[in-house]
């Protein structure tokens, strides 16, 4: 089984002025991430606001972000749909493009009927179809959905499957994750906020908007974890909590994509209904980073 | 501005066993239906499982409904997506297709972001780029979201944005609304649940899942209430709310399609990950259907 | 069994600056209510402050209320508590002091264990033990706490128990109780903003927090429906709606009582914490009672 | 101010097959818990059903714990209540009665009214009035009101409030907390099940359930966690989630009472309308604590 363990930035998605896909401004921020001891990236996850794309163009953006991710760094792609069948076609597609391993969402839009034998027979017919791993991806704060722990255990036994991002911030949840999923099953945090709860109880690591404008905080809280530095580790954590939650819960997409132009990366617009964030914001989002940073 | 006023089924679109279109069924089941006095169909709402299919099946989709639904019918067609541009592409599609009026379900994966001027804007980018009429959908069991009235009528105020299907089962909200809305605003009932309170507070129609397989029960309801029998329209609304509640939130289009299977309209399979219901749930719904049919 | 139908206030009680008891007050309020055309008068329901009493302020309110409430209105108290046997207790307070009916609020602070069996076991020991019979009262908003549709039709069958008054505005619910339960089982709107839609489904009156304030909009409302004046009916349940939603839901008690002080009744202050309505919300408080009176 | 540091159990309210107190059996469960290296009780919390109790009770309860708990150990009472008055009220009742804190909920029944200000105003009346200083209740699954960290703050700025427990399991408004309090605030998991995510962002101690029946499990994972024994720290968290979960979330008061009269402690009945747990449910629960206290 393929070991993630490590920090991965959700890459946001290039676009042009006109929203077009901007994929040499995308391979650029790969390239200057990839300059940091990131595990690897996440190409078209909630971040790279993955449900704009077209197919066409989400084939596009995995062949670039594979061409650009150097040897020794992993490509997770993003490739959940609301149908099994898009799933696995998505999921194939980007095996072909390269990547390691897929994370997929779970479909949510029928709600009501998505119960656990519905969701583990999704993640079974998309895990016997992938030919890459497949990671599980529980978003509740964009789905809607929230999966429960015995929905997650049960399709993490399949022998495709091989790990889960979890950016519900349900640590109970997590904790009964780990304690009963299969060995080797690999449980990421989905947030920079929670990083170190998680890992003092077993996650291997977190796929992290922050660690697009932040990686080196994301490392530190990583890395002070695994050397013992619990003290260290502990005000790295607690320095990223207001940032982080200002790109992602707060202030969304327009204020990550805001901070990475802000920080020499290419944010670049965001994909309508998805609006720029205003002046006042933006000068609250500066003053942020650089309190942040400069801790 | 077009009157929409009557009953409207959401007509589920038919699959073969091997998951693709079936349209010529799509098509008999369309003519079946158009015996009776409602006002037109929805073409790919929630119950025609619009997010499973591909742009080129919508298309097709679009196309055969409007050869097969006969003058003097409306054809509503559900064009909402995630990202602004492809809701207008859709909208397009839809009207070069033949559509009367588009129906709108609002974006809803960036939830955080998806304040109240976000929503009116992309409700008014639509509405500046659709040749037809748009119609606003409120899914909160699906979708996640919850407009409330205040956004509803913000975005109501454009010329070219002409009623809502409402789901929610909120009536307050819908009076709020109806009491508020530019003259001629017109607000139908998304579910048959609770079409009668809606009429009575002056909402014009309903586009009612239970309208695909008890179209008569769905118009008893409507009629008796426009001719003050209130009595039976009461007792006609108490009947209606089991089975419908059956085809919706509690079994789904599963059981919306197996209803229709039942009753001589083509239902077929559903698109994975959805699963069709089981023989012990049939036959509840069976039983269900033959006890509210013969009241 | 006792015949609940038509339109009762929940009645605020009175209390004086330093926020002790305002018995006089709240005698006078009831006078002046009872010259319309009410059903009787709620005592000790949400809006009046039930559970910031003590059950010695209990015991006075109920007294004061039954001398001030003239023969010919009913007198309906409310008796919920967290603990059985204190429910039953009230229960038996307000009997002895004259009360027609009990309404009973479900306890909820143990959400998770108050599951359908626990609930309808609440609701038969304080129906056994209840010498006044019992009034559901289902209150979503406040306790937290649903109650489904089958809880609540197991709960009905006990011969001691007559009605529900339900806040929380499903009106699909309402529709499937008023179909299910036993013959002569009485449900009542629990605000006055879904009133003429819970009477089309068979609804037999309303405990109206609005109705301690525009008595005669909410009779309005109810007799035009009777009357088979459904166009009127329609227009005082609009002009209903954005009041009631000010005195309930959005400013709550505070505005309510700032409203009764407005119109002539006694009013005075909230217990703690509860806090008065601010200078500004006071202005618009009375634009719209204004608007809505003179309609 | 006062250092609690440490861990707590909730202790649970001793009732006889009549549900009158049981004072002397309570009494005795201090004693026996006390051998323990607790840093106290907390009296009439959740756990102790204080909702459940009138005020005459809740002094004997609190007079009882103070004279069965031994110097050194602290006693933290509990006396939330809806109106301000009532819990000043008891807070004094409790500070006279010898507790060291006091344990204050939110009042939740007016939710719609329960903005920042309304409670931090609250909180600062409470703190004005009460001689024994404050700590915060935050307990969303009970009460339905989720504080959010600002309004936590807010409150936490006066000299008098020293802490929190916050049994929501949200660790990002936890660290939110932790972050941006005064020095020397306390913040305490409210749950065994994320103990150790607690204290690696900062959290002094724990008030927990499964302090009742396993102390000495919650004292490995929180002595661990200070020794720097990380994996150790890790095994114990991971091996008491799934008790803990059994005996407060899953079924809740009444298991945990069960899991005492097992474990040589007093658990005895609970009031109405709580029930006791089933064979069935007694059956699975035993299996569980084997297991757990096995590990």
């Amino acid at each position: 089984m393929i070991k993630l363990n490590g920090v991965y930035p959700p890459l946001p998605t290039s676009f042009t002025e006109d929203e077009d896909l901007f994929l040499s401004r995308y391979e650029e921020n790969i390239q200057k991430l990839c300059n940091y001891d990131l595990a690897g990236i996440l190409v078209l996850g909630s971040n790279g606001e993955m449900v704009m794309l077209s197919n066409v163009e989400k084939k596009k953006v995995y062949d670039t972000a594979r061409k650009a991710i150097p040897g020794g760094k992993l490509m997770i792609a993003g490739t959940g749909a609301q149908s099994t069948r898009e799933t696995i076609s998505l999921s194939v597609m980007a095996y072909d493009s390269g990547a390691d391993a897929v994370l997929v969402l779970n479909p949510s839009y029928y709600k009501g009927q998505m119960n656990s034998e519905v969701l583990v027979r999704f993640y079974h017919d998309v895990a016997d179809n992938s030919p890459a791993p497949v990671i599980i991806y529980n978003m509740p704060a964009n789905s809607g959905l929230d999966m429960d722990a015995d929905t997650i255990l049960r399709a993490s036994q399949h022998h495709n499957i091989i790990g889960i991002k979890d950016s519900g911030g349900n640590l109970v949840k997590m904790a009964t994750v780990i304690k009963n999923a299969k060995p080797g099953f690999q449980v990421f945090a989905g947030s920079a906020s929670f990083l170190l709860p998680a890992l003092s109880i077993g996650a291997v690591g977190g796929i992290l908007a922050l660690a697009n404008i932040a990686p080196e905080l994301c490392l530190n809280i990583y890395n002070s974890f695994y050397e013992g530095k619990h003290e260290s580790a502990k005000e790295y954590q607690l320095a990223a909590v207001e940032l982080n939650t200002a790109v992602t819960r707060q202030w969304g997409v327009p204020a990550l994509k805001a901070a990475m132009d802000y920080l020499g990366f290419y944010g670049g617009p965001v994909r309508k209904p998805l609006l720029p964030i205003s002046d006042e914001i933006r000068k609250q989002l500066i003053e942020l980073i650089e309190r942040t940073l400069e801790q």
